[in-house]
């Protein structure tokens, strides 16, 4: 009897506890500044918060050696509004992650493989802090700063990146330069780099203009 | 002398971006509601964004055959404001890091050795989510709800976790009931738990009252 | 004429001022992280700021002779993006809420009438935070922390509580453990209850496994 | 031995886990934008997290018949960076809380005892939003528009506000336009109000200019 | 081939990238607190990151002889989520931006042409801020505090005003209190304004009650 | 005697009311992720909320024929803790501002003399988005994305640029990667671009290494 009213209570008060305990994004829906609408929560499952795809090894057969395997949003809904993501890099020998920004995340670097020399440039008065990494280090990139990675060592090198963001933004320097229809002219002027140097990359990179 | 007239410039743009790229805590002074005041930049060097800690596997040898390992920022002050900080999880076999809430914070566990039974319960319908892990496999525990990581192999695991807070606070949950001065009463009428059951884990746990 | 002209102008001027005053919850449309989309604001009337809910005595008739009313966002939409929101608690002589946790928001909770003894446990050192309140006091519990609120006198006891998130979440301990199919070895692996606690507690609150 | 062990671990565990359960403010400190620095953790008692002026009645015997009793971060420090504060009402026969903003926060008004008719003003379309409430209600007053309650009825009316600051600011209009130094002629061009009002309530407020 | 390499690996990089740079505001779906759901990104054009309507000046030939012309996100969607807006403010000799507040945002003025007598009171202390700008100059005005803008010269002023939030809200104390169906009594008796003096700029405004 | 108590009751009223209205930053003390500790309110003037930098025009006799004039809470310490600021561009004929990032804030351009074309690049398909602006017109560049202004015509230009945050950082591409002691082997790793291209600039720019 007395279960009976404990139970009573229970249904009483879970009816009303519909917290918003975390918001998997329904990526199908349009987003909105604060992330995607969430999936019902009755459609929820354990593997919306399990992501497998950093356990297998980015493919670095390429011009740069390295490969980025993302746990953002657009992969991994369950991080919608939670504020975190995760990435995995992959440097072969000589690899390199080419110099880039996160517009949107400070970034927690953590070596679990090799040796990694790393750095940013700050805005405050250009300074540059650099430093080789090995397995176990963490190191901090501040958010939307200049910084890049680079295996300097002839084995291979694995990390893992965490982001104070589900949606960190990633701008390569190379790519939002050289790899679009900006025309040479204004790149040259707003960068003084030459228009030889301009033109070669965007001959590498695909750009036109 | 255009060199000269650029140079002029530079000092000139470089003498107000003094932004607010980082703050390294200084945890001498106060903290406040948004972090610990920040270190002088002049003197934050590369070794204020690098941190070894997560190296040194834990010492497993105790009651739980677990340790953590955490680089919070008051491990690592160069996490202070950035939204963001880790940990490092070892289990030995049998090993188990008791359910317990993080109060400030979504976490995200990378299993980077072995394999670990978690599992987290959510408020809205107290349902569980559980899941056994493998090497590779990342999964979320929401901020504020219980959730607890166990090895249940033969061999060691190892994992780290990502935070969404610099501070993401622990409060396990045995802890809490049974290692304070807690009266015994209370315990015994807000958790239903028998007076011997509480009387036993508060002897094991040093609590009194 | 002028008079004219004034009208005309504040015309010109309302057209734009179509400001976010307040985002009253549809709550028939997917919620987002910050909150549900807002109800179109000619429908909005008075009555969406206005729940007389609280004003009801709970029914304390059941095994913790007590009862929480909720004005969450989903019993009082109006509440919808605003940061706050509200319950009212009724304890009968001897009634208790549960030890729990707001995993989204911190408490103030203000005595009507009788005395509560209420309590809080910190994550920083286990610390207990112990007081007898009389009416008119208040309290805080601070965001993620286990709580308990018990009527220890011989007459009723009424309170209400204001939450700084309107959807403050609610675990309640009891519940988290013991109310679902949470294997009983696992929880007291996470937990280091004996079984026959755990089951004992399953039992009552109807828990599988 | 084992008891040795895991209290071991314990103090391990505890070393680190120093979180920001809470931040009671200093109030001699300078304050931030985030708030007041925190109050060394060790000093802090349960007493800075209970409050006990709300339980006393506010001396309406004044001209506005009514009296507010505040319980922001000043009165009650342990709100500091918590998000939410709140104030009672005391309203004799016809006594009037008159017209203000709250400038960082919204609110929420919960009726104890008596009738209050309450409204606000939205900045949408001047649309009024008005409605007497009886005892048990709670209405909501968003953040920075206009409001004002009243007590029409011949018994006295006592509420409770809630905010989702702690510090919400207060910004009473007849205070801000008569109570001050600021000249009658750039009070006229700006209100539109007659000299003669003007210059009449500043007498009463005892304002200059 | 290493080009085809280059650009096979640009191709995975970018499959991912799709952050959340910006999210201009689709008006035609329901808003919610942080903002409208985005426009799908394909069809994003630089025309939504420009607006020319502050170019033109505003018709002041009315009872106030000032104009204001908003770029708020309901003008200007591609200011969505981005926390900020702009107007342009028009004053012709003798013009006047009426005592208002925006209740949700910050603003900062800039004067464009002419002389401006501006001034805003806070709420501490009731304390005056007055301050007669000339051009080039810039003032604070902190959000949801009473504020007015008066052109006391000869000549027309022209400014513009930047806010924190891409919907600040204006809330114009005339409009609030006149302009709508407010019971004239209500008015009195929360501003102990006359009740002549309130039927009067009712009158004007176009109020009843 | 009336009035007594109504002065009677603003004296009690207002101890209170001592809201965060601003927080004018104090420079001389450690700032805090938040932001400056305030100045004593005692002490806050009008002139704390005014600043004249932006009516001179910037010198721009140098080799890029631009100036940066910035009103950042460094210049205009009113400005702490209000989530916006602002700065002024001069452009002679041919004046560019190099591209550069705002790592902390999203910027709104206006034009007020001249014409300027301005672009910048997304990060999600490197898309550019590029504008000729003439004067009235206003540009929304995203927080952290990569972006320019370049005079094309034969006349100066003039614009002023609001930030959504007092401290919006500026990190020029061409200072970060050419004006320090970053080894232009990691330079060259980490941007592709050629050696004698990054020799040169480190010349023009002072860099070492």
């Amino acid at each position: 009897m007395k279960m009976f009213q404990f139970l009573f209570l229970f249904a009483l008060l879970f009816s009303y506890s519909q917290a918003l305990d975390f918001c998997v994004g329904d990526l199908k829906s349009a987003e909105t500044p604060s992330g995607y609408p969430c999936k019902a929560a009755a459609n929820v499952t354990v593997d919306d918060f399990v992501f497998s795809g950093l356990g297998v090894a980015g493919n670095t057969t390429n011009i740069i050696s390295a490969a980025v395997t993302p746990a953002f949003v657009d992969q991994f809904p369950g991080l919608n509004g939670l504020g975190i993501s995760m990435a995995r890099l992959d440097l072969a020998p000589g690899g390199v992650i080419p110099i880039h920004t996160h517009p949107s995340a400070n970034e927690v670097l953590l070596v679990l493989q090799g040796s990694i020399c790393a750095g940013f440039v700050s805005s405050s008065a250009n300074k540059v802090y650099l430093k080789t990494l090995k397995k176990g280090d963490i190191m901090i990139f501040p958010q939307g700063l200049l910084h890049f990675q680079i295996n300097a060592k002839g084995s291979p090198a694995v990390a893992t990146v965490s982001f104070s963001n589900p949606e960190p933004g990633l701008q390569i320097l190379d790519f939002a330069l050289f790899a679009n229809d900006l025309p040479s002219e204004l790149i040259e002027k707003s960068t003084f780099l030459d228009d030889a140097q301009v033109k070669k990359l965007k001959g590498v990179l695909g750009g036109t203009g």
